[in-house]
């Protein structure tokens, strides 16, 4: 293994003898040349045979390469400027076919579904892989700074007792004699570390809705980006947290891939400026009344077309793709989120907007159990329901809150993508459960 | 809240005004003075009251605290030798009851059992959370190589639509109009990843098996460190890269973490020596018999005692904590361990053994589509099943390994400690399904 060379590294390598492998993306089969297209993780180079009587043994294993088969190739590097691909070739001098591939089923026109049904070779797409590269550099870089900042990574249970959220979207499981659900969110499990006393934490886990929806938003399992912190004034400490680190990501992304995403995407990703934009929900109600869209919802919540227009307001006004929408009504929010002094109509509570998609829901929470207690009572719930979850808040917990995000919306956003799908290794809805 | 000091900061300002917040371990209440351990997530120190006219207020909030509540104190810091806790106190100028606490329902001789059910007080313990300190290192130091190395991360889907190692244990889902199944391990996703050229993969995300076992080593949802990599030789790759990860996580633990778990532990961590030993399969068996164990297991398989004598037997012919079995017999290991050419008895496999307790089970696996059904057929399975799976390999899958690996396992058998529920956020077994 150690003497295999990365094609990304080919360039930087003089001329002579190298070992590469990976796998054959196009074949060109002349009478007295043959050009094979090889990639593997880091990019791609143009392999060459000259047929001759010495070649003849080579040049009938190329002639009969199928597309995608894995092989290994010891050859000669040659620096050649006239050559496209990367100004050099490798002569070769074997090729070992390690695995032999049946023709793809899909094409470069094939639908979305029938990528999904085959994402294995979907996957093969350089822009794919780059896709999973920068989820990559973005997750690594938030975490660089909870860990900078004294942060504890927790795993909390995807198996539950009781509903996380809410008692719709949920997934049963038969457990032993009982049954199980599986998280919503890491919720109730977040706040607890801040009653144990662990002060900040964040997980990256999945998170599982039974949502019948087939939107390009919205998945059954996701992966969501958590993160808890105690000893908060408001939700100003949660939005400022939050802001660092997708300052922190993008920054990487940009230093890492930015070269990359513009050849694939066509995209001039740039670092966002602090702080991000802040604007109550009350005022976005107005701004976008005032741009012409009325909102239908009865309930006071934002629809997407209302997220879409202060998403542009602000970008027209300010050049942000990020904004901070902040003290939702208490209405359409859940009981656990902190209603500010002598406000009851509003929370401490902000959703975040990204290029015009809602990204995360953060908030203060409430840790005053009579409080708590009340607004479950408000909301037409049982606090019997909720005993466990209450007795965090009567052996004590500090004020705290934090947000949840949807990694693969972020990605999808970034890169300009129109769905999850794109973003989401192995999608999961209410009709795709393979491969 | 940008204003507060943590605990462990103290030790490094000068005299005069600080601002902590914490909750409150303990109470000496006197005539004339009275004395507070205020603890936070990073340490505890001793505020002091002085009992007078002036402090009557604050006197009256002191001597009626509840442990556990948590405060915010303004106070003077004072460095002074005599006090024991780390040299110094603060003398109390405001201190505000945040959230009270009822009378904790555990002590310090609590049953394991007592302690899970309120396991939100247990880990305001400090060696508990220590242990998720430790974790949260290990896991960043992994990832850090990983990312240095040019590995991928995924997050692969934890609902599947068939089995992802054995019929058995497994959790069942009602998924809309069919029924989904809880991932036992990511290994079909992640040996996905090499046929779609990903190169080299890792996943650090929840596995569960409806394992109806109590031992200290079984939970039925635990995390799982995961990596494969492609256009290996042999398994000789996977545990070169395995030990790595392992040491370079050991040495970021001790030198984070060493005193603090010398003094909660009483464990003088080492970073352990590179190459890890590796002792064929075979050869274990010789050795633990001629140490007069017998293994009663008749499938050929090491039993825990196995594992705990070839543990000894390293640890005094060597020194070293850790050992790889390798080549395990073909007749204990899944259809998808590759066996090396002309020997179908044994495979290109390993378990890691640390300190007498197997974490992690490591190998290459089988890419050649041929091969692998018929080890399906010889293992009593039926390909048809395993369509999908096969696909991967019919359109072209270099050669490639990986392990996996139980998290809580290892920060177990690191810190000395008796079970995985000690080292577990919130333990899952067959009985426990709260908090």
């Amino acid at each position: 293994m150690t003497s295999r060379t990365l094609i990304k590294d080919l360039a930087s390598l003089p001329d002579g003898p190298v070992h590469v492998q990976g796998w054959v993306e196009k074949v060109r089969d002349q009478k007295r040349v043959q050009f094979v297209i090889l990639r593997d993780e880091s990019g791609s180079a143009q392999l060459v045979n000259s047929v001759n009587d010495e070649t003849a043994a080579t040049a009938a294993t190329i002639s009969g390469l199928m597309h995608g088969s894995f092989v290994t190739v010891e050859g000669d590097l040659k620096a050649d400027e006239r050559v496209k691909l990367g100004g050099l070739e490798v002569k070769v001098r074997s090729l070992t076919v390690e695995s032999v591939a049946k023709d793809s089923p899909i094409a470069d026109d094939s639908s979305i579904d029938k990528r999904l049904d085959w994402r294995f070779l979907d996957l093969r797409r350089p822009e794919a892989q780059l896709i999973f590269r920068v989820q990559t550099t973005i997750e690594h870089a938030m975490r660089q700074h909870w860990i900078d900042e004294g942060f504890i990574e927790l795993h909390t249970p995807k198996l539950m007792a009781t509903a996380s959220e809410s008692r719709a979207e949920l997934f049963e499981v038969p457990y032993f004699e009982t049954t199980a659900y599986l998280a919503q969110s890491p919720q109730l499990f977040k706040q607890m570390a801040q009653s144990a006393g662990f002060g900040k934490i964040f997980e990256i886990g999945p998170a599982f809705r039974a949502d019948p929806s087939y939107t390009s938003r919205h998945a059954t399992e996701f992966t969501s980006i958590d993160s808890e912190i105690s000893w908060i004034d408001s939700h100003e400490d949660v939005m400022q947290l939050h802001e660092q680190l997708l300052t922190k990501a993008l920054a990487a992304v940009v230093e890492r891939h930015g070269a990359d995403i513009e050849q694939h995407f066509g995209i001039q990703l740039q670092v966002p400026a602090l702080p991000f934009p802040r604007i109550p929900h009350a005022e976005v109600k107005a701004i976008v009344e005032a741009r012409g869209h009325t909102i239908e919802r009865t309930d006071g919540d934002l629809d997407p077309e209302a997220e879409r227009q202060i998403s542009a307001h602000v970008k027209e006004t300010t050049g942000h793709d990020f904004v901070f929408v902040t003290e939702y009504p208490s209405s359409v929010r859940p009981f656990y989120h902190l209603r500010p002094e002598g406000r009851g109509d509003v929370t401490n509570s902000y959703d975040l907007i990204y290029n015009g998609v809602e990204i995360s829901t953060g908030a203060q929470r409430e840790h005053r159990v009579d409080v708590l207690e009340a607004q479950i009572v408000e909301k037409g719930m049982n606090p019997a329901e909720l005993e466990e979850y209450l007795d965090f808040f009567r052996y004590g917990t500090p004020p705290h809150g934090g947000f949840g995000m949807g990694l693969a919306r972020v990605v999808m956003l970034l890169l300009g993508l129109g769905s999850i799908r794109e973003t989401t290794y192995l999608f999961r809805g209410p009709t795709r459960l393979t491969p």
